[in-house]
C-alpha cells in the first residue's frame, strides 16, 4: 500500500502567513501515486451505478476524468462565468470576501442521473456546496462528494451535510 | 469505431459573431466517447517511454490525467499566475490583444525527461508554444503535442514547428 501522504508537500505560509498549503504536485508527478489516488477516490462509489462525475475548474478536472473512466461514467465540467458556449445554469455563492459564481450547461445532466462530484481539497466546502446546488438545478441526484484531501479543522463536512462526503487523506 | 465528431456540438457565433465554436461537452458526457477520445490521444505515443504528460489549465487538465495513466507517466499542471505554491518558471506570450503568462514548478520535470503536452484544441498554437518553452526551461525533452481537435485553418501547426503535432479530429 503506497503512502499517499508522503507525496504531499507541505508549504508553510502559502498563500498567506499562517496557512500551511498541501501541495499535491509531487503526487501528480508520480505515476504510481496518481494511479493509487484515483483508485482510492473511486473506491467508495464502485458498483453504485454512477452516471456522471462532475467537477469545478481547474483542479477538480485533474481527477474527474480518470474517475469517470474508472466508474464508466460521463464527465461534466463546472465552469467559471464566460466559459460555456451553450445554455447554462448559474449559482452564486459567498466567499470570505465578496462572492463568486459557477455555471453548468442545462443539458449536462439528465433529471434523475446519479452524480458524484470530485475535487482535490475540502476546506470550507463553499465551492462544493455550490456545485451540488447547481447540479440539482439540472435535476441530478447527488450521490456524494469525493475529495483527495480533507482539512478537517475547517468543518466543511458540516456545511455539506446531508451530502455524503468521502476523502482519501485527512489532515 | 465510434464517430467522435458526432459528439462535438457546433455552436455558431460563439464567443463572437462569425466564430463557429466546437463544443466538446457532449463528448465528455458520454463514457464511450470519452474513453475512445483518450485512447486516440494516447495512441501516437504508446511505447515511446513518455515520462510526463503536461497540460495548461483548465481544459487541458481534462485529458491530461487519463493520458498520463494510459502511458504510465506523471502529470504536470501548467498554471496561470498566482496558483503555484513552490518555486516556478514563468513564460510570457502575446495574445491577439495584450499578453498572458503561464507558470510551472521548477522541479516539475527533471532534465532529459520525455514530455507530451496535451490540450483539447489547437487553434493559433500560442498557448501550446508557451507550454513548450516553459517546460524546456525545466530541461524537458518535448516529444510532441497531442490535441483532441485541430482547427487547420489557423495554421497553429506551422507555429509549433518543429515540435511534433498529433490530433484526433481535424476541422
Amino acid at each position: 500500500m503506497i503512502d499517499l501522504k508522503s507525496f504531499v508537500r507541505d508549504i508553510p505560509d502559502y498563500p498567506k502567513p499562517g496557512i500551511l498549503f498541501r501541495d499535491i504536485t509531487p503526487l501528480l508527478a508520480s505515476p504510481e501515486a496518481l494511479s493509487a489516488a484515483t483508485d482510492a477516490l473511486a473506491e467508495p462509489f464502485l458498483g453504485q451505478d454512477i452516471d456522471v462525475i462532475a467537477a469545478a475548474e481547474a483542479r477538480g478536472f485533474i481527477f474527474a476524468t480518470p474517475l469517470a473512466m474508472k466508474l464508466n461514467a460521463g464527465f461534466v465540467p463546472i465552469r467559471k462565468p464566460g466559459k460555456l458556449p451553450f445554455e447554462f445554469h448559474t449559482h452564486q455563492y459567498d466567499l470570505e470576501y465578496g462572492s463568486d459564481e459557477l455555471q453548468v450547461h442545462t443539458d449536462s445532466v439528465q433529471p434523475g442521473q446519479r452524480v458524484v462530484i470530485v475535487d482535490d481539497l475540502l476546506a470550507t466546502g463553499g465551492t462544493m456546496e455550490a456545485c451540488c446546488r447547481l447540479l440539482e438545478k439540472c435535476g441530478a441526484e447527488i450521490v456524494g462528494c469525493s475529495f483527495l484531501i480533507h482539512l478537517t479543522d475547517l468543518v466543511g463536512e458540516a456545511r455539506l451535510a446531508p451530502y455524503r462526503v468521502e476523502s482519501v487523506m485527512k489532515y
